[in-house]
C-alpha cells in the first residue's frame, strides 16, 4: 500500500466524532464502586441481605477515622457498602439523626483519585478532602462535597 | 472406576461448605442496574457529569406513570439514573420537597424480577408493587418499600 492509500483518520466522520466526544472529557468513573447505606444495626442489614437476596459480606472493617464499621456485600463488580456509626461524633451518626436510615452515599470507582479530584476542582466542584487519603480495604479516596454534585455525597475510589 | 471409588462431594469439606452456602439463598443480585438521583434541573446535571467526568447519556426517557423524565449515564455495566419530576404530584416531586435533591432509590438487576419480589415478601418485607411492572427501556420492575430494607427505596430490575 502506497503511503497515499493510507486512510486518513481524520477523513473518517466517525472517528472524528469519537475524536471529538473524548477530546472534551476522557471517561473518569470506570465502575459504580460502591453505594453505601447508613443503618443502626449492621447485624440486621447483613441478616436481610443474605437472607432475602444471598448477597454475603465479603469484606468488613473499621474505619477508625471517619467513626463508621462498614460491610462490604459484593454485586459482580461493585459492592453495597452497609455502614454504621462507632461513635456518636462520627459524620454518619450525624445523618442517621438528621435523615434516618437510607442511602448515605455513592463511590465511583476512578483509574487516578487525584485527577479525578482535580477534573472537579477545575470546574468549580466544592470539594470535603482537598487531596486524596487512605480509604478501607487499602484504596486511595477522595470526598466531593454535596453541594457540587446536585445533592449526593460522592467518594472518589482508587483502588 | 468402581462406584467405590466415586469421590462422595460430601466428603469434600470446600463443597460442603459451598453447597451449605447456596442452599441457603441463591444470590439473587447480578449487577447494581442504577443509582438514582434526584435533580430538579435535568439538563444542568447532565452538564455536570459530562464536563466533570465524561459521563455521557445512553438513554432518555419520559416515563408518564412515575411521572418522572429520566436519563441513564452508564459507567461499566450500570447507570446513574438522573431523575426530574414532570408533575408536581409525581413520587419525585414530593421526595424533591421534603428531602431536596440527591440519592433517591438504588436498582439492583435481578434475573427474574418475580422471583426477587417473593423472596422479599417471603422474607415479611413490605412491597411498593405486589407485582412485576413495565419500567423505562423495556425492563421488568418491582419496588420494595424502604421500611423493608433499612430506609432505601429498592427497585428490582429485570432487563
Amino acid at each position: 500500500m502506497s503511503p497515499l492509500q493510507v486512510r486518513n483518520p481524520f477523513d473518517n466522520e466517525d472517528a472524528e466524532q469519537a475524536g471529538s466526544a473524548s477530546a472534551q472529557v476522557d471517561p473518569l468513573l470506570v465502575e459504580i464502586d460502591h453505594v453505601a447505606i447508613a443503618v443502626r444495626d449492621l447485624g440486621a442489614a447483613i441478616d436481610f441481605y443474605r437472607d432475602t437476596f444471598g448477597a454475603l459480606v465479603e469484606h468488613r472493617e473499621i474505619v477508625e477515622d471517619d467513626g463508621v464499621e462498614e460491610a462490604l456485600l459484593r454485586v459482580a463488580e461493585s459492592y453495597i457498602q452497609l455502614l454504621t456509626p462507632t461513635r456518636d461524633d462520627s459524620p454518619v451518626a450525624r445523618f442517621l439523626d438528621s435523615r434516618g436510615e437510607g442511602l448515605h452515599h455513592i463511590g465511583y470507582r476512578v483509574a487516578d483519585c487525584a485527577v479525578a479530584l482535580q477534573a472537579v476542582k477545575d470546574h468549580g466542584g466544592r470539594v470535603i478532602d482537598e487531596a486524596p487519603r487512605p480509604g478501607s480495604r487499602g484504596t486511595t479516596v477522595a470526598f466531593v462535597h454535596p453541594k457540587a454534585a446536585f445533592g449526593t455525597l460522592i467518594e472518589l475510589v482508587e483502588v
